[in-house]
């Protein structure tokens, strides 16, 4: 009771919005934060919430704590055995992971510890990911006879296949530059400068007109489902309209002139 | 005539089981272990024999002698010069290959040399991938005139594009490392350490409940051809199911409880 | 008026032919070789008609001056701001694109320079590409404010999905090595040494039988796009038919003799 009390006082996710930026933290810090139905909950607010807030051009999912995230909440999990609740916890977790996908913002994981299961598939279905050198990943379910199955949906798409069949089939860690080279993450860096890489991808992208990242990220994902025809067909469309927006005229112009674009802020 | 005697004499393919490990051994060493007719019947009905069952957990295929595999046996095909005999001879090929990865268990490439052509593809094939330090990979057919056409279906689904592409027009050798940056073997170790290596990697896989490595294999591979939408949803029902295993509920039950799941042999 | 009776007594691409391999030199290094339309409708009519040349073996693309090609030509798109001219402009480098994947020749991409752009995009789409060690790569239109959509279609299937993004992104150029450790290059090398790699890779390709180059190359993109099961399908398929090839049956038997192939030149 106590411990339902304190819980619903604080905060699942934390938001900070600062120039453009929305910082969501995972704010179970003393649990790993865990994946729990409220967490997914208050991530999916805010992700829905963001969605169609002209003023965020970029979101950050960090986490409080030592660990990133260590997958779902397994003691919520097994306090309800039944298929049906199973698959509309899944369910829920993946709506989750396709709305990061889906929206119009770029989205960097900032991993600063420890990120497994559910923990690493959030790393993989972010559009970006940097990670401190501390960090280490691992799909680990199987550990305790319960394949990561939702998870190999981002880490397939991110990872060589043999060797992300050898994270789901031993559970192991790997570390943070393993996770660089085979494609996991973006960027390692020392936990001190975490802020400061992210920082300088933030100011990147947001020098950037929102139209253009828009566009090309529902596009990027949406092609990459397509045989290369079609591909080619959907990209072509989409570059001819975003053309057609004045920021990439304007653009463009100011390319020819050898001079900064005019563009409104 | 003395030589086919000696050939039936002697079995194409060994198996010796050992807690819970199957080990295939090819056995044509002196000839490269060619998959010839013969050598394809007889891994495809192990591998068939295997998938149903439940005392096997984990599948090495192996080699004796120098090579791995040279891939098709030129000799046998030369032989029979006619469209529908090789239409029928890949098939033959195809099939296990697919066999492979469609058994519940996973399979571990042990790769002591060179692996060619079709011996490539079964490398490219396997689940996991342990080759020694001398081991080399090609997928040679081009040399001889014969593009690598069904070796390039397991290639390129475990390494990049253009790489790919190089291996198949020129045929060149890559070495061992050069295999495992690019994502055709998990690891590389000198021959005198690449059954322990593999012992490892049989000890890990073999601590964890064969019904989630089955779900989760199955899952895996066709979650692979789907759409993302579509690959959670099979992920999420696969995983809700798998986690209504008794194995997954003591298994998340121990990890909640900090202790050992005492999980039936 | 001068420039344009210039510009029309130049060719935009120089083609050479030597010892069956088709060089086509992009001809306005002053500009950094923009895709005008008049570029794309050059180098679509050079690959239109080596496609049914059967004197030429292999296709190098290259480039006149320091830059290898620095993707549209801006200036031509600015002066026709509508979307039925963007989309008719990029409909028609994506039929280019397409086309050098389809063509029965291989084509390697001899980057010297410079490749941004829908000039990464022709990287990208190459079969192989050759880079020198001061080359560099970007997909930089996001700059100003034109997401590399088309460009992330060739992108994305060489390089690793959030390397990708990072690039389509922030805009920002990666080296020659790198681009050859995520899979946009096969090689790397001194500018000075460019041709002679160039010529190894050739020669090892011009010592293969057309047939089963031409066939390799088109089942290779296929299957790229197809399910395992329908890959294996047509890859059996189409290495049946190339095995009764006159010159498949003289290699394997060449190759069963311990001799040279006595292909027809």
């Amino acid at each position: 009771m106590e411990d339902t009390v304190r819980q619903s006082e604080t905060p699942y996710v934390l938001r900070t919005d600062r120039d453009g930026v929305a910082t969501l933290t995972l704010n179970r810090g003393d649990r790993f934060n865990p994946l729990s139905e409220e967490m997914l909950a208050a991530l999916q607010a805010e992700v829905e919430a963001i969605s169609v807030d002209p003023a965020i051009r970029l979101v950050v999912i960090a986490a409080q704590g030592r660990a990133f995230c260590a997958g779902h909440d397994l003691k919520q999990m097994r306090a309800s055995p039944s298929a049906a609740y199973y698959k509309k916890l899944f369910g829920q977790c993946s709506k989750l992971m396709l709305a990061i996908q889906q929206m119009p913002q770029p989205v960097i994981a900032r991993v600063q510890g420890l990120a497994t299961a559910a923990g690493c598939q959030l790393v993989a279905m972010c559009d970006l990911a940097v990670a401190a050198t501390e960090a280490k990943f691992a799909v680990s379910g199987v550990n305790y006879g319960l394949f990561c199955s939702t998870p190999s949906v981002g880490l397939s798409r991110n990872v060589p296949r043999k060797q992300a069949m050898e994270m789901l089939l031993t559970g192991d860690f790997i570390d943070a530059e393993t996770a660089r080279e085979r494609g996991l993450v973006n960027r390692v860096v020392p936990l001190a400068a975490l802020d400061d890489e992210i920082a300088k991808l933030a100011a990147s992208i947001l020098a950037k007109p929102a139209v253009a990242i828009a566009m090309g990220k529902q596009m990027f994902y949406r092609q990459a489902e397509m045989g290369i025809a079609a591909a080619y067909q959907l990209a072509g469309e989409t570059m001819a309209c975003n053309m057609m927006d004045e920021a990439a005229l304007e653009g463009v112009q100011a390319f020819i002139e050898k001079r900064k674009p005019a563009w409104q802020p």
